[in-house]
């Protein structure tokens, strides 16, 4: 019996170490060195290989290493018989929030800006921008914790979200119906969205059509949200003031890529809310141990909504 | 009878502007237009010339154009029978509170170095630094809401004045003793003082020296309460891990100024609690109409406390 790790884009040596602190951790193996694939009764996932899922006759439960599991969904090897969990826990959502807020405050603050000035001895004030509306695109775990924080840093919040939900001090607004309204006031909007074949390249020019001149765009969701030309047309013709992005449809972001030296764009390298290891390990071997005597594993995931 | 307005470093203009749209604004004069002095019956000050004070027969309200006073209190010139006030307002403490906040989570969260690695094409991922032990030094009006929105925020903060404060939430120091003891196990410390004799220059080696090792230094106070000297060091041996600064002793910082160029200190231009000008003119000729009538005004300094 053995648990394997598949991760690209993501080294899986710490994870390995924290799995092994565990008592209660059977063998550890590392794609793609295997072993004996009957042994194999746990894959944990992170943007790996698609197409081998199939190959493991004993695999009994496949845990994503973070929030998103697009690439298991999509994955066409994937065993329809074996439940998928997700890790989600507060820490997730409490960075997440966290990172959110600085990100608005160093937008609304020139926070960044002044230390660009700063390399030129530039002493010039700017103006703080005091738009606070902000819409928050995706209202699961995340986006809920980022609008709480948000309206308790005296933010006017909508959340929008694919069906109907009911969240206190937000406007709440869902489906496609709905979109353009929770949109039409924002200075400040987050994606927070899973990213589903309805959500791929939603942040494209008809969305940031509909924005009011100077809006400020941020992409925690996942890069493949956004349509990259759209984006420098946004700025070019400055229907978005800036944008802060976290997430790319490559990563890491090509070094050629435009992105890289955008004056209005603020890249950060996918460090919005990093997976606690230790919690995550823990998280998986709990659900092994339910698996193992015929229990529900928890944060088990719907493969038919993506999340 | 006409109000004058003496400021250095900051453009007059506007405020006349402001005072000159409310109905019972008398006539507003800018230093050095000053006119048959005998008209001055109240003076706006901000970074004034000293020494001149003395020369307006009529002088019935010094009104400090900011939260701070000690360019008036320093003044050798300043009459002793003149009320003086200074400018509070709730926007401006809150400002002051998310300018911190802001501050913050841009040091905690990597943001503004994200953007230097981002020059050169770097994907490199930092830690987020955990540590949210808070010190304010100072608990007046900006000092406490400061300490109230980070309490808000899930950051320890313990709060240092001169004199006994009791405020909810936070430990509370107080006078000389306890200064040291307010510090030690700070990961943050801002630093929200007036400026008085007692702590001018109290941003020295002797404070840094009661730090911890990579403590992050916010100084939104005075220029003056920092020994640029001391800073230089205690950045250089790692006692601080880096800094904001928003105030110098001069303004604007000399462009040969060695901050300017430093990778560790985050420069701002004195922006951290703009004065609202539409508000400053409202609550000065509020106080203006109290005098007239024999009122007290509000706000009303001690010059005895320097605040």
């Amino acid at each position: 019996m053995a648990i394997l790790i598949m991760f690209n884009q993501v080294d899986p040596k710490l994870l390995e170490v924290h799995l092994k602190l565990c008592v209660d951790c059977p063998e550890v193996r590392i794609y793609p060195d295997v072993g004996d694939k009957e042994d194999i009764e746990c894959v944990i996932l992170w943007k790996h290989d698609v197409g081998l899922l199939d190959h493991y006759p004993n695999l009994k439960l496949i845990a994503s290493y973070g929030a998103g599991i697009e690439n298991i969904i999509n994955d066409p090897s994937l065993p329809s018989d074996v439940p998928i969990t997700r890790f989600i826990d507060d820490t997730l959502s409490n960075q997440m929030a966290e990172f959110v807020l600085g990100s608005i405050l160093n937008y609304r603050l020139n926070l960044t800006h002044y230390r660009e000035l700063q390399a030129s001895s530039n002493w010039r004030g700017e103006k703080i921008k005091k738009g606070k509306n902000v819409t928050v695109l995706g209202m699961g775990e995340l986006g809920k914790a980022t609008a709480k924080l948000l309206h308790l840093n005296g933010y006017a919040v909508s959340g929008w979200s694919r069906t109907k939900k009911k969240n206190q001090f937000i406007k709440n607004y869902f489906g496609n119906k709905q979109l353009k309204l929770s949109l039409v006031n924002a200075d400040i909007v987050v994606c927070l969205l899973p990213l589903t074949p309805e959500t791929k390249f939603i942040l494209n020019k008809n969305l940031f059509n509909i924005l009011k001149k100077g809006t400020y765009l941020i992409n925690v969701g996942r890069g493949e949200h956004l349509v990259d030309g759209d984006i420098l047309d946004a700025l070019y013709h400055e229907k978005l003031s800036g944008a802060l992005l976290d997430v790319y449809s490559t990563e890491p972001l090509p070094k050629d890529h435009i992105f890289w030296k955008h004056p209005k764009i603020h890249m950060t390298p996918h460090v919005s809310s990093p997976t606690d290891k230790e919690k995550v390990a823990r998280q998986i071997l709990d659900n092994y141990a339910r698996i193992k005597v015929g229990d529900e594993p928890i944060n088990q995931v719907n493969p038919k909504r993506f999340y």
